[in-house]
This record gives C-alpha cells, sequence and structure tokens, in this order.
C-alpha cells in the first residue's frame, strides 16, 4: 500500500425532499449567488422553482446561468466567470449532472483569476482561490458531486482538471429527483460509476485487500441493481443505491493506497469531443477494448476481477481463460441495459483513429498498469470497432 | 434506506513517516498546542520527540498533558481544559490511540464551556464551539480520529458523547507506529474495528447493500490480515490494511442510509469501567452473547452475516442452522488471535450483572434491531458467562 492522502469535506444531504434544504446550505457561504443548470429539464420538474424558493426563503439573491450542455464547454464558463465578477456573486450552485457541477467548478476557479480559466486546464496553472460552490445532483454519474475533478471541452479537446479547493461544500442527493432519467441516461451514468471504480481497481499495487473489496462491492451492487431501474424507473431504494455508489466512487475514497489508471477515460474522450458521443456510451466500448489490449501483457487484476465480480471458477491450469468469459459476461451486462460495445453501433469509423490518438497522448502516454503511446490507442480503437 | 447525512471532513495522512508533517499540518490552526498523550510509550519509541520537533520546527509553542488511561477519565479531562484556559492554548494535537483522541476531544469542548464538561456527556448539553484537534493514531482500533464520537469514564459510568465539531481536522496515520504494539492490544484492536462494523451492520433495514458489501469487504480483510500481524508484527501492509480500515470502519460511511444498533458497545462499557477490562476483550466476549440472544427474535440480519462473511451455504430448510455455525466461528476467530470470548476467562463472573445492567439502561432501553432492557441485558451477561 502506498502513501495516501485522503480529503472528501463534501457534506452530503441524502434522501427525499432534501433539496429544499438548498437554501439553508446555500446562505452558509453567501448572499448572492449563481444558479447553474443545463437545458430546462429541472424547469419542466419544478426542481428549479424549488431550489429558487428555497434560496429566496433565506434571503438570497439569485442570478441564474442555464444552458450548460453534455461536455460542457468553456464558452459558457467564461460566462459565467463574466456574470459572477459582474455582480459580486459569492456562491455558485449547480443543479444538474456532472456537466453541470463541472461547469460551475470551472467558474469558480476562474473568478478570482486574472488569467483564462483554460489555464488550468490546459497549462498546468494551479488555483489559489475558488468561490465556494454546492450541487443538487439529478444525475448520478460523473460523481462530480464529491470528486476535486471538472472536465471541460474546448473544441476538440476535453480535458480534466483536479484539486481538492473545487469539491463541493455540500450536496444535495434525493433518489426521487432521478426518476425522470430516460433509460439511456440512466444506464450510461451506471457505466460511467461502474467506470471510476474500474479506473482504480486495474492497477499492479498489491495489499489494498479492503479498498479491492469496497470496488467489487460497488460494482456487484450496480449489476444488481441496474436491471431493477432499467424495468422501474421509479423504484426509491434501488434509485438510491446507483445515486449512492456514484458519489463514493469518485470522492477518491476507493483509490486510496494505490496508483489509478484512467487510460480508458482519456481514450473515450475524443469520442465525446468529436462526436458528442454519451460519455457513458463511450466507456461501455473503450472500457472492454482496453482490458482486451492490457489484459495481454497484465492479465493479473482483470482475472481477479472477473473471478470476484462474476463469480468464475479461478482456472488453475490456464487462469487467462477467466479473462475472457468475464469479458463477455462485462459487455453482456452493458448490452443487457442498452449500452453499445462496439463503435459501429454508435456509427463511429476509423476515419478519425489516428486524429484521436494523437489528442490523447498530445501531453504525455496514458494509463499507469500499462503505459499506452499513440500506436497502441490506435490499436485500442480498432479492437473498439472489431472486438 | 433511509435519508442521511454524510460529513467527514478529517483530512488522513496514511503512510511512512507521515507524523513528521505534524507541524506543517498543526500550524494551519494555531501556534499554542496541547500535545496530549497516554503512558509514556511514546516516549520511549522516539514518537513524542519527532513530533515536538516537527511542531517547534514551525514555531510552535507545545505545552503537554500526559497521562491518559484506557477508559479515559475525566479528571484528566478537566486538568487539560484548565491548562488550554490558563495558557490560551488554539489547538490539541492527540498522540495515542482512541482513548488519548477521546480525552483531547473531550477537553476541546470544555474549554469553551462555563460549565462542567461532564454535562456534555451526561446531561445532553450540546456544544456550541470546540477547540480545533488533530491525531497522531498509534493504536488502529477505536476509529476516533475520524469520528465523531468521544467516550469518557466517570466513576463506574463510561459515556459516550458525538458531535461533528469535535472531528479531528487531521489525523495522521503511519502503521510503522503501530509495530510495537503488543499482540493483546492489536487483537483487541482488531476485534473493536469489527465491532464498529457489527454495529452498523446489524439492522432491520432493506435496500442498503452497498455499504452492506462495504462492511463485509472491511470484516473479510480484517479476517485475512489478523492472523498475519499476529505471526508478523512488522509487515507494514498488514498493519496498513488494519489501520485504514480502523479508521473507515467508524467515520459514518459504513452506517448510513440504516439504523445502527451499538447495544453491545454499551453493554460493555460497564465491564470496561468496573474492572478495567480492555474494550476489545470486553467485545469479543459481549458480541457473540448479544447475537446468541438477538439472533432467536430477529435472526435475518445474522443469516446474512454470517452467510457471507464465512461462505457458509445458505441453508434453504433451516436458515437459522447458520447462526450457530457463524457464531463458533466467527468465536473460534476470536480464540484464535488471543482474545477471550466468555467472561470466566477474564476472571468475571455474576456478581454485578444487575448493577451493570441497571448501568447500561439508566437512561433507555439499548440496541435497535432488538430493545432491550434491563432484564435482557442481564440474560446476555448470562450468556456471556456460559454461552
Amino acid at each position: 500500500m502506498r502513501n495516501f492522502e485522503f480529503f472528501t469535506p463534501t457534506r452530503i444531504m441524502f434522501g427525499k425532499a432534501m433539496e429544499e434544504k438548498a437554501g439553508e446550505l446555500a446562505v452558509e457561504y453567501g448572499n448572492k449567488v449563481l444558479l447553474h443548470y443545463g437545458k430546462g429539464h429541472i424547469k419542466k420538474t419544478g426542481l428549479l422553482d424549488k431550489v429558487i424558493c428555497s434560496l429566496e426563503a433565506k434571503g438570497v439573491k439569485v442570478f441564474e446561468l442555464g444552458g450548460v450542455k453534455p461536455n460542457p464547454e468553456i464558452s459558457l464558463v467564461r460566462e459565467g466567470i463574466k456574470i459572477c465578477r459582474e455582480n459580486n456573486i459569492d456562491f455558485i450552485l449547480a443543479v444538474g449532472g456532472g456537466s453541470t457541477i463541472d461547469s460551475a467548478k470551472a467558474i469558480s476557479i476562474g473568478v478570482p483569476y486574472d488569467g483564462d480559466v483554460w489555464d488550468f486546464y490546459f497549462k498546468g496553472v494551479i488555483p489559489k482561490k475558488a468561490l465556494p460552490i454546492g450541487a443538487v445532483l439529478t444525475i448520478p454519474a460523473a460523481g462530480s458531486e464529491m470528486s476535486k475533478v471538472s472536465v471541460i471541452t474546448n473544441g476538440s479537446y476535453k480535458v480534466g482538471f483536479a484539486s481538492d479547493i473545487i469539491r463541493p461544500k455540500f450536496a444535495i442527493l434525493n433518489p426521487e429527483l432521478t426518476y425522470t432519467l430516460p433509460k439511456w441516461q440512466t444506464a450510461a451514468g451506471i457505466v460511467d460509476i461502474m467506470a471510476h471504480v474500474m479506473e482504480r481497481y486495474f492497477t499492479e499495487e498489491k495489499y489494498v485487500d479492503f479498498s479491492d473489496r469496497m470496488c467489487e462491492g460497488l460494482i456487484e451492487s450496480m449489476i444488481k441493481y441496474a436491471p431493477v431501474v432499467m424495468d422501474e424507473p421509479s423504484n426509491y431504494n434501488a434509485r438510491a443505491e446507483i445515486m449512492w455508489a456514484g458519489a463514493i466512487a469518485h470522492n477518491g475514497l476507493l483509490g486510496m493506497g494505490r496508483i489509478e489508471d484512467w487510460a480508458s477515460h482519456r481514450i473515450e474522450m475524443p469520442l465525446s469531443a468529436i462526436y458528442d458521443l454519451t460519455h457513458g456510451a463511450g466507456l461501455s466500448i473503450i472500457f472492454p477494448a482496453w482490458i482486451r489490449y492490457v489484459a495481454k501483457k497484465k492479465p493479473g487484476p482483470f482475472i481477479k476481477f472477473f473471478t470476484r465480480i462474476f463469480n468464475i471458477d479461478y482456472d488453475f491450469d490456464y487462469p487467462e481463460s477467466v479473462i475472457k468469459t468475464g469479458l463477455t459476461m462485462l459487455e453482456d451486462f452493458y448490452k443487457s441495459i442498452g449500452m453499445p460495445v462496439r463503435l459501429q453501433e454508435v456509427e463511429i469509423d476509423d476515419a478519425r483513429f489516428e486524429e484521436m490518438a494523437q489528442i490523447v497522448t498530445v501531453k504525455s502516454a496514458q494509463g499507469n498498469l500499462l503505459k499506452l503511446q499513440k500506436e497502441d490507442i490506435i490499436e485500442i480503437y480498432k479492437l473498439a470497432l472489431e472486438g
């Protein structure tokens, strides 16, 4: 086990009607709040009104900035920064999914910074200050509600940035708010949540047994409840398991003491940025391809994973056989919840593999279990096409 | 799953040589530090000097208060409060195990309070302010390093108090610092860590699947590494698994969404307070007795627990049979690491069962899976004597 620092200060308010506490939570940090949200689905459901009502009841002045898209764009972030500066806003409340929270995080570090906010994402500038932010989560997936990560899209670049100073002060998680999520988004969220755990699990680090078991528990729980929510979108308990798992999957806990991988996320990013593919759908295609490629050289972590997750008997004669069986079972699971497992299914061909692999490796090789160069990543895209 | 609030702001610095960061962490909170510790074992090992050196290098003035005993006493807490007030101390650094940290927590709420500190423990007074505290952990067991709980002894009363304001700001966890722990204390710590999980696991709450699995993972990991540390006290990785599990076991995570039980801890408390029995050794006696008693009326959670933890086949004809097998395996595990499972082994007889049961129920019945009155608790003490 490696040395580590663990810090998850986000206060979670979990359960029914918790969004009514938005006002009393936000007022601890300021009286002028930027309410940041997406395309307006939350207007239709009445959530936006409820949150505004809760804020105004506490005497908070509300400024609105909607319009966050999946794969949130730098242009809207810059607009948010401008609004915050012009109005001396002291708190940002994101109402939505990971894109909205990520966008709010970018705004939060951009406001007190003299240069352009993209510097943090692309030039490695380290922010010293941030406006405090909070979140009312509506899509369990990205884990942004507790994480120190924000991913922003700028043209064909989709780049992540991480710092403890952008962790939300609080996050409101009411599973009822996810009842209206379409099947596609529900499933993509589950794939993403599982991927956050898998990125941490697939490591050569030994003696991380307790966190291995927590990882396995989370994935087993998702495999158990995913079919339930696909059939019963308003099953509170199944929605609750997924929402809570989504937060824990990415708050840092499950990666402590080990080197995480994250190649699959990086390899997926150009698919979302260029083809506007849902992140989770990109992951259900890329992750099996990555496993297929990496397991040839480093089979160990995958044998453990599939043995335990799918209760496959360990093969003492030919342990690698477990990987083949396990991969089929993982892909079957993705398919069972309507997720694609090959690029053809989402109508992406090999036309831009070279360019995408170039983007992924522009700063360095990717991954840790196996360091992947541009050529490796092209091979993984090919596997994602053909299997 | 029930509504819940989750808040664990303690920054964990985990790994080798982390105690050298005590100064830079503490100086964030103040320049006058009360260094609180136990019987002086840390003087012999050189840890105390190392911590003082780290503090003084950052210009911190150090005041010392040693002498914390297992089952920490109110008298020393009062002394600590006096020292803090007289010297305008602004931060308390506990170096030791749960007793020392619990004592530091009590001091931290006592200092800014006009009345007597026991009011918080016995009269239900709620503290509004606390000095910030930090911890350098030397005994993984109580989980006080991340928890909101402090347990203080006053005569034959041993009483717990819980509040988010006493959670340590940071905790330094270096597994190497636990190499010199005697076998008895190592084993008692493991029993305590497992008990913190079991108190949360044994509930009637359904649909807490993910947290159930995290609980099971933690206990499986302890059962795996306990024999390793008993044989190899300086095995870093085994010590690390236990130390990290100890923190997570009691920081709140594993009890989210459910009603926890805690009867076994309460029933054990008079054994520690009256007979000065090590808390973990009391738990390895009381917990099986409590299971034996409660499982007669509420077998469900125990069947699940033993089935999963010890891989016992579910008995479709007579599910309760699993409990008998499981209890034997649990007691065998405790015995294998040198822990007692009956009161006779620690030379306690039935002379004070009545008095102890009275103390335990003085304010209310105990437990949640099954509400236990005085008479129930006497029966549990009897089972702890006879099995």
